[in-house]
């Protein structure tokens, strides 16, 4: 296998940031080949061209390398989940574009490559921190779409913010979490607009 | 081991459907201590006391013994769900009642004992009839309260039935499905509750 060259050390020495990137960049890809579970930091560091220890200056375990490949892959997902629903005003809209673009970035991401998929699944069952703010950007976006509609007179106020919030994340956790989607993956086409649809129903005034 | 005595055979013969349930009630006790995936019809007939070749005059595999294992399990929340149902007339009530019951007797029956939730994953991954039959059994309760609903004036009657009874289906998923329910344990408390109350704000007319 061919060796990657070392980072060049400049005057000042090879930026931090610069060589994690380094290792995080070959490593998505030996995993995406041969898979997370079965890949130990031996082989990572045989596969990237650096020694292990090298490896261990940066990363102090193969699950720190998997949570900073699983937290880009989560970023991306938010940025995107984040751009659909600033590309619209209205509040009913925003929690319709929501759900649309977190079904089509979690499908693109979690299973174009069951590769990554291994990696965010074992993120999702051992509750890494990527996930956790993951999981609070849901809420925190569903709650901030309902308070938008709430104050439009598009959405009821009866309700207390905090149950409603909680069950549209109940109601879209099959969605967005990789363990639940890789079971509804034939549902995928039609729980978007079914699913938006229903809970819109709910929110009217 | 000690080889369980062959059925007696009475004038007529053994009746096929009681050797059949000697084999599947057997076969569960096997399975709860030893696990549905690692046993062989081999370690079965051992453990039973039969033969193999008399276990094979009844059943043509080891997942026709467990199809009818998890059929039991299945029936046997089919009956209590459709008791919750049954015990109370308001079209509402009935609606959370089932979900209510749906998730209990799915906790007790395949999570009490892991080693059952092995026979009804298997099931589910690989659509055996008896996950086909108990889907239908909840799309058509579902089908049936609503249709309950709208004529006792509960629930509104713009939406098409069956675009609601399929959202209703979706949303109750991962409390029903058990690759949904084991990532969701930590919600069971909240789950019917919340979901219900939201649903039927979905139904108001």
């Amino acid at each position: 296998m061919n060796k990657t060259p070392a980072p060049k050390v400049s005057a000042r020495g090879p930026v931090d940031h610069e060589v994690r990137d380094q290792i995080v960049a070959a490593a998505t890809e030996h995993f995406r080949f041969y898979g997370y579970e079965k890949t130990t930091v031996s082989d990572l560091a045989r596969a990237v061209g650096f020694s292990k220890a090298y490896i261990y200056k940066f990363f102090e375990s193969k699950q720190a390398i998997g949570e900073m490949i699983c937290a880009n892959c989560l970023d991306e997902i938010q940025t995107e989940v984040k751009a659909a629903i600033d590309a619209v005003d209205s509040p009913p809209e925003k929690l319709r574009r929501m759900l649309k673009a977190l079904v089509e970035s979690c499908l693109r991401l979690f299973f174009q490559d069951r590769r990554l998929y291994e990696i965010v699944s074992s993120a999702a069952s051992g509750r890494w921190p990527a996930t956790l703010v993951y999981e609070d950007f849901i809420e925190q976006s569903i709650r901030e779409i309902l308070q938008l509609g709430r104050q439009s007179g598009d959405f009821e106020r009866k309700t207390p913010l905090d149950e409603t919030t909680r069950a549209i994340h109940l109601i879209m956790r099959p969605c967005f979490n990789p363990l639940l989607l890789q079971h509804g993956l034939d549902t995928t086409d039609e729980a978007p607009v079914l699913l938006s649809s229903l809970i819109l129903r709910s929110l009217s005034p």
